[in-house]
């Protein structure tokens, strides 16, 4: 028996607009990252995020925390490995951490808990056949 | 009588992560500042973008081209023009010119054709109660 | 005797690629808000932040957290309340509250920590010429 | 002989916060994909532009134009054709053709000139070790 994966790893390229006058990547864009790493993770597990909305799940992000420790650049390869720790009805929480490829740095960590809502934003049961809630 | 205004001047200041790892303002993100012209001139006609697209009324760009002159910088204060070039049934072209506001300095300009559609992305004519169609 | 602002109010339209295809101010945008409150309250302080940069003071964002209480749509008027809440020789903490003007719906509260460093990102002490450290 | 290649096809899969509350890619991202189809076309010619910057040869964008022809949606995968139509001993001229991968469907296309600068922002020649300059 196959079992549903609760976490993955993706490589990501760091975009030219994406790092700013510093020189490094601004602190805002990693959300889009680790945004990246919940969409690639849910394909693995036999979904697609863009089906969910259509089939009125949204996922919103209710909290976030992030520590950044060592900036990526422009053009950097990266790693995002994007991790379930924690599921319930309505919500799920991941963990990711960031490194560069080349020599494994860790680049930075973070959390954030996904609230399962509605188009008019009340909070919803996550499907059944999502399957992923224990 | 009160004449519908067909131009706009409004002012923006550069954000932080607009700019690039040059320094300067990235090319994509004038676009941005473009579509700010456009929706404060709509408003300036007594109208909201944001109320059109709730009656089904979108304006998608079908076409844009435009020329960099000068760089902007982050924090510079910035002075838009936007006007109204060409209106038909089912379009609208603007022209735009950027300047830095302290000394005028003509950074770029642009045109862009904005089409009115429908949320199925069919060509819609631009309702009436818009009132700048000739 | 003048007082050294330690908080500001300042307001924020929301920009129409700002929101996703929920409707909504997609949560990593509210970064690039709460760097711009800190850039005005160091304005506020009489200092640019721009120019810091250009003396290889840098303020980079070393950790932060955030609550996402209700969401903000497509030109929503906004208020963004910044302040500091704390200070040391080489790090200041913010706290941010974001509520929708209109009616003062608080949209978001966050914090960040923020740490000086130079341009090779060694951590350095604030220059005493910003003066709100104690 | 290995011959220089003088075009690339690279594939870019829309992100969420790429597209607007329409539920298209915004017109400005476009720009950033353009972009990123550059970069891996002088990577293909055996250049890095991050190494190119710190010779301190910086490209510019002088002046684009694009016509918007089909939407993309979130989470499309596409495919960017991007190609050198001219260039001289400063300047290098681009055309892109970005389609939906799964049926072919053409989505856009666009013209950049690219200008070589430095970084006081005056016009240089591209280093001949660029190669692909006849």
């Amino acid at each position: 028996m196959s079992k549903i994966p609760t976490s993955i790893d993706i490589e990501i390229r760091v975009r030219y607009p994406e790092v700013d006058q510093m020189g490094v990547l601004h602190h805002s864009r990693y959300w889009v990252y680790f945004e990246m790493g919940r969409t690639e993770l849910l394909r693995a597990q036999g979904m697609v995020y863009a089906d969910l909305e259509k089939a009125d799940v949204l996922f919103v992000v209710a909290n976030c925390s992030a520590k950044y420790k060592h900036p990526a650049h422009y053009d950097d390869l990266l790693t995002l490995h994007t991790e379930i720790t924690k599921h319930g009805a309505c919500r799920i929480d991941h963990a990711y951490e960031l490194k560069r490829k080349s020599d494994g740095l860790l680049l930075a960590t973070a959390q954030t808990t996904i609230a399962s809502v509605n188009k008019e934003g009340r909070i919803i049961p996550i499907p059944d056949s999502i399957g992923f809630v224990e």
